[in-house]
């Protein structure tokens, strides 16, 4: 994006240049100010060319853009969970959330107008993009549960993939809060508690449903004596040391 | 809502009784169908009574009326957090979710249509009634949790707020992937698996966080040997005894 902003205006791109320079500048608007306060002229303006040539490559005005804009921060966000199938588990997590964060930090307004609900934007396609995202961070995380390995997979039980999309809902609610908190606390602790909470929720799930359980025990393996779960353990335990009655 | 259901339409209702009357036909309409597909047509048939007469209590037609169904739903939903300061704390978490998760049950196609976003009655009012009731649900169990004696209220740290409002994001999404899911596992097994999210989450959160460490360490004293969270541990200690090289 930011090698498409500095293209002077006069330079002759092919379509395909000019197309992304636009959606460039698009997204960079859409990202830090809610979608009512863009117009085409801004986005005319940012990219340094005139309202026709904006409008002759989306045809469909503000709408258009908008989606297509939000149609390429989904592309981006998407690859924010591709993570290769080594190491623990917790630690492609953590990689996977400092990606995904990020782009929570660099498109706050932008991302809260979104999620939010109720822009004049939001149509069912919009909707579609967002649950599209949702969906497929949930499939790479079960596909990084059920085959640690990148060997041959395992099934998915409902009950885990409920966890799965219900965390990734909780992620989405958190980054949200983050944003109305004025972005605290710092992106490293939300992202440790995000992994915490993401093992707490696995461990709790596992109690009730024998093919969670099977992928926890799996993923334990994996985690190192001085790694994000042992670290959780020795601090848990001080919290429940008094409560030998529930042992 | 089933009383005024009943009334049969030629009897002179006050404008009170006939506001109401209207409004529980229109929550009945609303909650089992997407508002796209409620008229005002259906309502006044519903009611038994004009169309004209619709209009006549609630001139702004479907928008005002969606409205005021969604403000009479809300009051509901915000009934069901509402739970006496005494005994365990994942009793009345348990209480409160089968009064929430009921309410879901139903109001099925309304909730997802609500939730879900984009649809056509959709506006800031109708996402600050949703807002109000998450806030509403969020103050009442921090209550609670500072409080579990309804005496002296201690502080709320920023983390322990956050862990509870997206645990309540999480039971949010949880009902709607419940829906989508036909409306499996069965209500009492969701409810479980939330209030062991609650505790997971809690306890995850105490440990990075002293005030709710605090927190935590009081709701534990109040379980009970034979309750939810002793109940968790149980089930939990085959999950991780093989995980050895993390304690």
């Amino acid at each position: 994006m930011s090698s498409s902003g500095t293209a002077p205006a006069y330079r002759r791109l092919s379509v395909h240049e000019r197309r992304s320079q636009l959606l460039g500048h698009a997204l960079g608007l859409f990202a830090h100010r809610p979608p009512e306060d863009v117009s085409l002229d801004d986005v005319a303006a940012s990219a340094g060319v005139s309202r026709p040539l904006v409008y002759r490559y989306f045809p469909g005005g503000k709408q258009q853009l908008y989606e297509a804009a939000l149609r390429s921060a989904a592309d981006q966000l998407e690859q924010c969970f591709a993570e290769p199938p080594t190491g623990p588990l917790t630690n492609r997590l953590a990689r996977a959330l400092d990606r995904y964060l990020a782009f929570v930090d660099e498109h706050d307004a932008g991302f809260m107008a979104l999620m939010q609900g109720g822009s004049v934007v939001e149509t069912s396609r919009t909707n579609a993009i967002v649950d599209e995202v949702r969906r497929n961070a949930a499939e790479q995380i079960l596909a990084h549960l059920t085959d640690p390995g990148g060997g041959g997979e395992s099934s998915v039980s409902p009950r885990l993939r409920m966890a799965v999309r219900t965390w990734i809902s909780a992620v989405e609610a958190a980054s949200l809060i983050w944003l109305d908190e004025g972005k605290l606390p710092p992106l490293p602790q939300l992202r440790d508690w995000l992994v915490d909470h993401f093992v707490a929720l696995l461990t709790a799930t596992a109690a009730g449903d024998a093919e969670t359980a099977a992928v926890t025990r799996r993923a334990l393996a994996l985690e190192e004596s001085d790694g994000a779960v042992a670290d959780l353990v020795r601090r848990v335990l001080p919290v429940v040391a008094d409560s030998g009655h529930l042992m």
